[in-house]
């Protein structure tokens, strides 16, 4: 079936003088997660990941993803002629090199412009000389014949006492942070969605609706399908001098852009938009003040976030006393179910932050593991299960993760789970001055893992959007500096997650992470975290050689906080079980 | 007699046609610190420290210096009609945008060329645009009537049982790694004396001579005042297919690249010899490979380095012995002078490293205080001394500091002493895997400072040279990405200081730096330090509530080493005492 389809897109390519042919995991936006009508990627390949490029010419085909989908990739081409190249691994072209090669001097390759990034477009005109970049068709996604339509979510207001700012406020201050440019082209999702506190449903996990947004000195357009707003929201925009365009109606509104100086990030606009914009006086190409603004969470929004953490704490408490009295889901996708069950049951809660992952045993060493009806296993009373979920409430988004003892656990697991708490808690416990960023902190985290040789191979943590995005540009804590988390600056209202973790392949996985709030601290120019988590930490699983003084002291007090906010909210059955979860080391 | 000399320049400026003029503080070599020769700047100026660029108008001068100078240079400013620049002061402009502002649309800058780096000549370029640069004269030294003759220092031969390696092999190493270029040009003192395992004494406390370095493939041509060579080093220099030239004979000797591919550093390399390899075929700017070799010491190499801090910590002891039993030097520059005395008698020193830093109370809050006839204090009973000094023995470079109770110290500065041990003891303690770059580790030193609201301004560690350069780049540790600590990875062999500080401004200030050798752990992957320093730490100073149970276990791990190391040079006093000093906390 792969094999027609390639044959279909080749002959297609052909007929319009294509060497080769791109197809991204993308949408247009540039979002992390991807809705069913961007899924052109796995209709060409078959590979369902969610991270990989498919590069198709006359002769070739090609697959280049990450180590985290070696296996499934190897198993999901097999017999569709597409070969796999494992990116990262010594000796593999990377996809430039194989354009490069494969390419005639004079070729053409083809992509839909939408589904590349601007910045990724020019990089690509330099890396590849004398060739053409025929980026303005969707050829590929033409050819797929049931495809998904774009989704349709209704989009809804987030009132101030969830969002704080008001719009008008945002937009006022936006327009003032836009200096000398005229036009702000805004194509991230969540920025649209945070500057006009709406929120909708069309992506996976993420609550934004589908849209683009153009913001003038007195106006903003907003391109979107219309169908998806209420005369209540429509009502709402045009007090805000929000006038509503459809969705494909971008492109030519770039047009009347000629002449003006438009502020854009090339980061994040698509290539085929940014390719409309020749005609344009002068780009200025930099980060929308959008990405910052949204990133320091208002005082409301944090007060909120508590509240929110109230919620989740409770949610996972109930899941946690059933897993630890051994009444609990017996499988890891029933454990998935239960606690999305267990958090929609919360008010204000809309459903899971992103997929949740329940990995027990060895699948807890499988850092993006999520388990399927044919992967899950039945959960025994011994070993670690590792639980990384997260909710969308109005008051917030939220993103925790707890290794549970199931029953007796080896020296190991224990030696392994306490080292990656003291990690945990040591970072958390960071007081820094003003003017650090993510980087200098990250060694916090790691130091008592590498003093015992162990390292863990993510990042140490991310921002987190407030009713948005579970991952949030741009600060976060990172050893590599492929993200910005060495310049961008940690300020009072950020929030980030914190979680190290130490995975043993083919035995056991670890990861603990709360969600820390960066604040002012007591002392002037030196900031600190407050925890917003309120879960507790499995006592079970801890060997107290492994924990500093400082670690045990943090944790009992942590502990006792936990109680205090969740045992209000549990029966009484729980509660007796959270008094104990929680009592003093 | 400053405004004479400023006339002076002035009226030869006006006879070139030049609209300003640059002085900066530099030999030609980008060398740390300069021979009385290249003293220019002061000449003109009258500010004699160590960092500092005058710029010169028909109608202005400038003086641009950071924090460390603000006082000296507003005194020796005063009365000369020189304006002071605070850099990194708010609203003073950079050096910068005073040329753009004061220079014409057409105007002409002048300086000496070899004075500028080619990089922050082509910065200049860049950021002047219809501006010329008039590099090409030292205008201002031909002014100078009295000017000290270039130094004379007679170059001898590092032998083998100190280098390690011969220089024969480093050089074939080096021409293997110049890749593609046929030409490699060497300008950086301490590289070139490394490479050929020469040492010499033309830069006050580093060991280098004056010379230029072109290395070709079958020959190397070294440009030094023949003077300086004796019949032996001559001889040796032969046997290396090495040609002597004389020092000035660099600039035509490039003139015979043109045609050549030529491998330099325009971070090191001066603008006026870059310009005159315009004819070459083409210059690959990196840095050199010499850099990298030379930062990672040869087994050899370490063990002398072991060696020379037995010699090292044996002065210090002796030192340490008659400030704390009351019967020591009553000055801080008698402090001085008896450390660098002390440290002379020891076989094989042939001097300081750097100018001895004893500053006593307030005065040890002053980062960069060197004590002179009239500043220098007396010592009482009481406070705190900060005493900065290094070696220079065959056995390699030493840099120490201590900070010593001389009678009772106050509760806060025994807080601030313990912490900057603890921060101090945390790095040196740090283990961490393959890929580290000084940047990571930063915040090991930093964090207990942090906590109680503290931190410090300058770097936490340089690399160190091996019988070189006491500030040795690439490595280091930082909380700033300005030197390249943040892309340098930590490799075994590379030394490196460990030295965070508190200054309390009039009050006291404390800093404690050992020298760290990176080496493998015993864990496959990960690096850790061992500490070469081996000089006790006061335990009067130490406040215990401020160090932690791994602080304490290191420091009574690390005085034993230190007795069991230095008690044997000791006199019986001496010993008895060095026992008291180092027995466990």
């Amino acid at each position: 079936m792969i094999q027609e389809r390639l044959a279909l897109l080749r002959r297609a390519m052909a007929e319009k003088g294509l060497d080769a042919y791109l197809i991204p995991q993308a949408d247009y936006h540039g979002s992390e997660y991807v809705g069913d009508h961007f899924k052109i990627r796995a209709f060409f390949s078959g590979f369902t990941g969610s991270a990989g490029t498919l590069a198709v010419t006359a002769k070739k085909a090609g697959l280049w993803t990450d180590s985290r989908y070696f296996l499934q990739a190897e198993a999901e081409l097999a017999g569709t002629g597409i070969d796999l190249y494992r990116m990262g691994q010594e000796g593999v072209p990377t996809l430039d090199a194989f354009l490069k090669a494969e390419l005639p001097p004079e070729g053409t390759l083809g992509a839909d412009g939408r589904m590349v990034s601007a910045a990724r477009g020019l990089e690509l005109e330099k890396k590849l000389p004398g060739r053409t970049l025929a980026f303005s068709e969707d050829l590929a996604g033409l050819l797929w014949t049931d495809r998904p339509p774009l989704p349709k979510a209704p989009v809804f207001i987030l009132e101030e006492r969830y969002a704080g700012k008001s719009a008008r406020e945002k937009l006022a201050q936006l327009r003032e942070q836009m200096g000398e440019a005229e036009v702000h082209l805004l194509t991230a999702l969540d920025q649209i969605a945070w500057l006009l506190n709406i929120r909708g449903g069309d992506v996976q996990c993420n609550p934004v609706p589908l849209a683009y947004g153009l913001v003038e000195r007195e106006r903003m357009l907003l391109f979107i399908d219309r169908e998806k707003l209420s005369p209540a929201v429509m009502d709402y925009l045009t007090g805000l001098q929000v006038e509503v365009r459809p969705y494909e109606a971008i492109g030519e509104a770039l047009d009347g852009c000629a002449g003006k100086r438009v502020l854009l990030s090339t980061k994040e606009v698509n290539y085929a938009l940014y390719s409309r914009l020749a005609g344009c006086a002068e780009i200025v190409d930099k980060d929308s003040p959008v990405l910052h603004a949204k990133a320091v969470k208002d005082p409301v929004e944090q007060e909120n976030l508590r509240r929110a953490h109230v919620k989740d704490g409770v949610a996972l408490a109930k899941l946690l006393y059933q897993l630890k009295t051994g009444r609990g889901p017996q499988t890891e996708t029933a454990v998935a179910a239960e606690i999305d069950a267990l958090r929609r049951e919360q008010e204000g809660c809309i459903g899971p932050s992103f997929t949740t992952i329940a990995g027990y045993g060895p699948h807890a060493a499988i850092v993006h593991y999520h388990a399927t009806e044919d992967s899950s296993i039945p959960l025994e009373r011994k070993g670690l299960l590792l639980l990384d979920s997260g909710g969308q409430y109005y008051e917030g988004t939220t993103d925790v993760t707890r290794t549970i003892a199931l029953g007796p656990v080896t020296a190991e697991e224990k030696k392994h789970f306490t080292l990656v708490l003291q990690g945990m808690l040591d970072l958390s416990a960071a007081v820094f001055p003003k003017g650090c960023c993510g980087f200098h902190l990250d060694a916090l985290a790691r130091s008592p893992l590498w003093r015992q040789g162990l390292d863990f191979g993510h990042g140490t943590g991310h921002g987190i959007g407030y009713m948005l995005c579970v991952h949030e540009p741009p600060i976060g804590f990172s050893f590599r500096r492929t993200a910005r988390y060495d310049t961008e600056r940690l300020l009072p209202g950020m929030v980030i997650s914190d979680e190290p973790g130490v995975y043993i392949e083919g035995s056991h996985g670890v990861r603990i992470e709360n969600q820390l709030l960066c604040r002012e601290s007591d002392m002037p120019g030196f900031f600190c975290f407050e925890t917003l988590t309120l879960v507790p930490i499995d006592r079970d699983a801890i060997d107290l050689k492994w924990l500093d003084a400082a670690g045990r002291e943090r944790l009992d007090a942590y502990h006792q906080r936990v109680y205090a906010a969740i045992a209000p909210h549990l029966t009484e059955d729980e509660r007796r079980w959270l008094k104990e979860a929680t009592r003093p080391l």
